[in-house]
């Protein structure tokens, strides 16, 4: 939609007034000129050698063509919210407490949402207190400033593999190293947790913290049983590593009660981290931290440095939302929603795609999709999106390339028949790879591959 | 208002159903327990133990009680907005658009309100692409964003003497050395400049940029002459350094067109900061970064790592502002408000306060004071908020512990009748220090200092 082509624009421009136009025609130490390339090429720090588009961002331009049905993104259905209730509810606070809403606000949240984000959180069993929550700009910023917090370059983060594409960002913006210890059908392996750690201590490694996402996993579909909820907690405890609980599913299962979040078992070792963006809507961007004390009050001061202050025009209005209406029910609401669209995808894969696996996920929005022998994700992905389907490659979700041999995908968005219509034009795709592995012996390299964007041109 | 005083809170509690509650109690290898001392004290990043509270966040608790008049705080006098309608106008866009206001956006943000920006910059001269503009969680986070891609711990950054506090604490947080260069009534010297990076050079030492406050600065409440920006231009452009243009204020100028933005003169060596924040509301947080191609694609890639997307509730919302209200009116009803209240503060320190010597701003929120000689405006404080009247002390706006001789007084919030009585109260305070000097030799050290908080108890 954006044209990011590099062409040079022109669009130097004499000021009004300009007394001496010379500085815009002297070139100066500038090591470059124009606007094709980048003349502060020489200046960057040297974390952002390291950025790149992540496979997903790059996916979207494609993906979110209409006739694309799109198993790749992670938006939520807002289809169901009371539109005219809130709009309603929004003009109320407005026009009563606009002068509020609309001002700078405090740099650890809005007092009352604090107070309710705890009401949200007991439903998983969690106890703290206001001043134990900091509200940021969804729980995206809320893992940038832990990481921020806590991570000089080289310093190990220990997470699952896979592990959400977001958090990979992060800790790459901050130079970490990423370590990936493996899960299987009841989430992250306490064993090959507590291997790993001995063996980057061993190693002289310093492991700052755990990251983790115990339900519903973002891609993996599992969710950590509680039995080894304490065990990880243990091992992580003994090993002197905090604990990142990543939890903006937690509430979106799809049978019985909540499962208690790691956190209401331990106090002291654990940054929580939740959000409003899966149980509301993602468009306000608020999400929290509740963090052991000391932890906490660093999080405010890095988050007022980062932004001075949460919105509060955004808090304000999920602060009524909350007071206002029914949101226990509209969670229900959205639970009911998205498993009748796990179904219909679970259901087509079992029709049209019998030669992979995938996970039953029981919550959230993925499923994880292991392709038959010999078939890579990223290199179908430019087929799949010919024949107008799109996913996301496993690769996204390691740090160290593993994941070609799985795909993530998402349930959240289409409606099911739209996911049947999907995953049949997927089967088609992976069955007409099938062929050409039992003729060639492998599908991939017959044609570009599809890896991650060249992104900035760095030296 | 919050207590956040360490004390113990006892509010472990088990979680239902959960199988190995000792998880709870074993020590492990944590160097400490308890919620009284920082378990994670060994764990911090470097740059994290930089971190401490702005001296104005420090005041911001006594300032704020209902008695004391603030001539602190920079926050906008939102009681001109025209809210009902505001409101009427928000309904309508949660009603008609509300899936979409209230989803994921892009990382870049939205593209109609890019559009507006531009709109809103052409008043001060500037040409751009809406390709251009990067949407940011106020402008406090473009700030951030750009000190991310371009600070490694100990590079320079260049800024005024005085210095935006807020950017003092993001340098901090990157670990720049800040490197003051001196300001007078016309703004930034430009051979002061060129001195200061000549001899950086000299020394080896690696300056990224020059942040810049050009109109109506904060704090020092002058404006770089339209002579003198080119020639910033040039230097900055001779030595290598990118410009950082800050300019919340630019259209609350009180007399006469806004001047023409520095980055109206040029396009690859400025990244320019924007925000609604002083000519519409803060509450949305919503800012804007303009910078060159390659720079303004690095941004994004920051921007949605620190938080995916600009949140789209408050884009919208700020868009559907500039497209229904006559917003150009509501910003000259802003200056008109302020030039008023500047005009209360400058007449009263005139007739209060003739020892002092201050600057006269034509335009923001600030005027910057210097005190009668021997006095000293961080000791001076809590005589002052003892008689009811706060200001910032000149010390919270340099890098390297001048400012002592000025504080900053704002006129942008209380009435000007409130204004008057604040001057009129900080009168008399500095008249008894007055005295003290004339007695004692100086005033300071009578008593204990409010230096910074104490902050983080770190090693």
């Amino acid at each position: 939609m954006t044209p990011d082509n590099g062409e040079p624009t022109g669009r130097v421009t004499p000021a009004p007034g300009s007394a001496a136009p010379q500085a815009r025609t002297s070139t100066g130490s500038r090591p470059t000129q124009g606007t094709r390339l980048d003349s502060w090429i020489g200046s960057y720090a040297d974390r952002t050698h390291g950025m790149r588009a992540s496979e997903i961002r790059a996916l979207f331009a494609v993906a979110n063509r209409p006739e694309v049905v799109s198993l790749a993104g992670g938006m939520p259905n807002l289809a169901g919210l009371p539109m005219d209730a809130i709009a309603e509810t929004t003009h109320r606070l407005l026009a009563t407490r606009g002068t509020t809403a609309l001002q700078y606000g405090s740099g650890q949240g809005d007092e009352r949402l604090r107070e309710q984000v705890l009401e949200v959180m007991r439903l998983e069993g969690i106890e703290a207190h206001p001043d134990d929550v900091v509200i940021t700009t969804g729980s995206q910023q809320a893992l940038d400033l832990v990481t921020r917090l806590f991570i000089n370059p080289g310093d190990v983060v220990v997470a699952e593999a896979p592990s959400y594409v977001g958090a990979l960002g992060v800790f790459r913006a901050y130079e970490a190293d990423v370590v990936h210890v493996p899960l299987d059908e009841h989430g992250l392996v306490p064993e090959a947790l507590d291997e790993t750690l001995t063996r980057l201590a061993a190693a002289g490694r310093r492991v700052k913290f755990l990251y983790t996402v115990p339900n519903f996993h973002n891609p993996a579909g599992v969710t950590l049983s509680l039995e080894r909820r304490p065990r990880v907690l243990e091992i992580a405890q003994r090993h002197g590593v905090l604990v990142v609980e990543d939890n903006p599913y937690g509430l979106l299962g799809f049978s019985g009660e909540p499962l208690p979040a790691m956190r209401s078992l331990d106090e002291d070792g654990i940054v929580y981290l939740g959000s409003f963006s899966k149980t509301f809507a993602p468009g306000y961007r608020v999400g929290w931290a509740v963090a052991p004390h000391a932890v906490r009050e660093k999080l405010v001061l890095a988050s007022e440095s980062a932004i001075l202050c949460p919105s509060n025009a955004s808090q304000l209005a999920i602060s009524s939302y909350l007071e206002n209406h029914d949101w226990r029910n509209q969670v229900k609401a959205f639970r009911e929603m998205y498993r009748e669209r796990r179904d219909a995808m679970i259901g087509a894969l079992g029709e049209h795609m019998p030669e992979a696996s995938w996970t039953v996920p029981d919550g959230g929005f993925y499923t994880w999709v292991r392709l038959p022998d010999g078939l890579d994700a990223q290199a179908m992905l430019p087929r799949a999106i010919t024949a107008l389907v799109a996913y996301v490659s496993g690769t996204a979700f390691y740090a160290d390339g593993q994941g070609s041999d799985h795909m993530r995908l998402s349930f959240c968005y289409p409606t099911p028949e739209r996911i049947r219509e999907g995953v049949r034009r997927l089967a088609g795709v992976v069955e007409a790879e099938r062929e050409l592995v039992e003729i060639f012996g492998t599908a991939a390299g017959r044609e570009a591959r599809i890896v991650e964007p060249p992104g900035p041109d760095l030296a």
